[in-house]
């Protein structure tokens, strides 16, 4: 069997990957204004269950945006979504990716308490000043804790990011973020990851500069 | 609508998934001494076709175990991958994770040649001397460049995790990865990712000791 290569120049890759994707999704209907997030989404995985499972609240692509050109903070539950997300990208607007899961105060809480590392973590970022979006690719609990601290006027995210992937309280701890008034993008159901998380921050910053490097 | 959680402590989370998973893979055969990997590939993206789009070499996973537990090396091609490896549990046998991409030199050779990063990175890990497992969970171009330098004789990989995502060149580099006489772990078709290729190793490592932390 002769395997043949598509001649495709490595800086045409992305878009060629694009445009197959927009081939394929054909006639798949899209909420406006969310496309790029929902392609990336499909380049990022190639499963084109993102085309139905991501939810947006009214609203929340632009609110997300402002936030990041206000300077707003990006919270994560894993390192690699930290390492996914276009640092560079978000340092021009001042904002920093924060991931406290490997902290040692945050270990030694989450052992103390008897709860997980993801909702030490949160309440960590309950105690900052910083105006912050909130990317979960992983913890379900950081969803739980999170959606407790709006209720309790603890915390108020700019948008949540939630896209834990999994089988035990992922698709709950989904809803009560999708339960609540803060701005959310939510990938219903079991699927998400670290990898979704941080391609939906790097979606909103090329949406606003779509000059990358 | 009530919303209601499952009650499973954090520590038992994971086992509970795993219960899950094998109850909804139900009779899909699985090859024997695989079901660790594949099983955690599920676990990571809640994505059930990696039950069937995983394709293992004669004495792959036993190959790979052997050369972790000789101190082998693991080069990825994302951060993100590198982020998300156990590297502690790979240095207790004397093992390192390296990720050549954002290396100056690798930058600047490749633009000189007009290929990738990923090709680059490639033949930097050829001119080393270490035992090395490959985890190339985003770029084809990385799984083309290593088929050359097998067939050229310049590179003798224990294992190459062959798992790239996307739309160009990603089914075609896994065939050829599957023409070659080198162990593999490959995800046909487009599916994969850097979460799957640090997934598939942390599923090695746990495979030889099962005492995490």
């Amino acid at each position: 069997m002769k395997i043949e290569l598509e001649n495709v120049l490595p800086k045409e890759i992305e878009n060629r990957s694009f445009e197959i994707i927009t081939e394929e999704l054909g006639d798949t209907p899209l909420l406006p204004g969310t496309e790029l997030i929902v392609k990336r989404c499909i380049h990022t995985s190639a499963d084109f269950d993102y085309a139905r499972n991501l939810c947006f609240s009214d609203g929340a692509v632009e609110a997300a945006i402002e936030a990041v050109k206000r300077g707003a903070s990006i919270v994560t539950d894993t390192q690699m979504a930290k390492a996914g997300i276009n640092k560079k990208a978000l340092h021009k607007y001042g904002g920093n990716v924060y991931c406290f899961m490997s902290d040692e105060d945050i270990a030694e809480i989450a052992k103390k308490s008897g709860s997980t590392r993801a909702t030490a973590s949160m309440d960590k970022a309950a105690s900052m000043e910083e105006e912050f979006i909130f990317a979960i690719g992983n913890a379900p609990t950081a969803l739980v804790r999170l959606y407790e601290l709006i209720q309790e006027g603890k915390i108020h995210p700019k948008l949540i990011i939630g896209v834990p992937v999994g089988f035990v309280n992922v698709v709950q701890s989904k809803e009560l973020i999708m339960e609540t008034d803060v701005p959310y993008i939510v990938a219903k159901g079991r699927k998400g990851g670290s990898n979704i998380a941080a391609c939906i921050c790097n979606a909103l910053l090329y949406m606003i500069d779509n000059s990358r490097e």
